[in-house]
């Protein structure tokens, strides 16, 4: 299988990270998106939506949407429970994710920490750290009084979650400030073979 | 069951469609997060997160998440295939409408047509309508060749996306311009049991 993916991108970590927990083996094609090269012909043959990750499967299947791909490797393993009300609240969650988590703490942490545009966009960094607060308060909450997100065992709510939060200081938030989020951050990196993403200490 | 909800709110149809259409009765509880219902402290025992729906079942859980609701009750139904590849593609399907799809084409119709302040959002309003118009491209590319968006029968992801594209119109998006969209608006709507949001005009 050929993963195409951003090296920086939570989203395509998701993907990359439940394939090498599910025992899945793939070739990693870096593919930028900050620098255009999801908008390219080559590129838009594979994903007509211009978007990573897309995962193209041995017999040549496209699959797109990170928290999608997670289900998809995760289904029959121990990281999603059986249908019932344990998979509905991982659902939830991952819906959480990608509508009031991704859209503020990953575009923070890429305009500035990645493209270092921050001065551009005072505006939307504001709603960015207003929203993006929102989200770490709702995870504090669960967290406060549970080890993980759904019931008592690490599931892909935690995979999807981690993906943006333990880089969430790159955008501006300070984990200092939601405590039992920051112990859950250490708890779900401590797990047998996840790794985390490449810090903006890593590139300079 | 009571499902609180907004009569207008695509979102909120999702999860009334579903429970009619799998055999469930409920007691609709209007919420409406136009006027702040959403934030009083009544509502926020019910969903700390301040939003709807939210399904309060037999016997009290909560369920949250318009697409989490889809899937939970469409599970072993007709409306969700097993899973698998197809199953794959209606989860694609949803993260795609609430990334994707939603913040543009649902905002642009509460700004316009229900809250009456496009004149307050300009560059909000244009920004919804070139990512609108972008997602509508994704849906009319699958539909020219497709009858539905999975497979060759209806499933979830037609109803969560038919939710806000049916109104689309309310947002300033004219879908003479996506015709197989506007054919498949139609298809869907034709279906047993499916009904339709309130328009601007049966409020005036």
């Amino acid at each position: 299988m050929q993963l195409y993916g951003m090296r920086i991108s939570g989203n395509c970590w998701k993907a990359a990270q439940i394939l090498r927990l599910t025992g899945h083996t793939f070739d990693w094609v870096e593919t930028d998106g900050n620098a255009g090269v999801t908008r390219t012909p080559e590129f838009l043959k594979i994903n007509p939506i211009g978007k990573v990750p897309a995962l193209v499967m041995d017999d040549g299947v496209v699959l797109v949407e990170s928290n999608a791909i997670l289900l998809h490797f995760a289904e029959g393993s121990p990281w999603l429970p059986p249908p019932g009300l344990a998979r509905t609240r991982v659902h939830e969650w991952l819906f959480f994710e990608q509508y009031s988590h991704e859209p503020y703490i990953a575009v923070a942490r890429n305009i500035i920490s990645w493209r270092r545009e921050g001065h551009l966009y005072p505006d939307r960094l504001a709603e960015c750290a207003r929203r993006g607060a929102q989200a770490l308060d709702v995870m504090e909450q669960r967290l406060t009084e549970n080890s993980w997100l759904v019931g008592e065992a690490p599931s892909i709510a935690d995979l999807a979650l981690f993906a943006y939060t333990h880089r969430a200081n790159e955008g501006g938030f300070d984990l200092r400030q939601w405590p039992s989020v920051h112990a859950w951050v250490a708890r779900v990196a401590a797990l047998p073979g996840v790794f985390t993403l490449p810090s903006r200490e890593d590139r300079a």
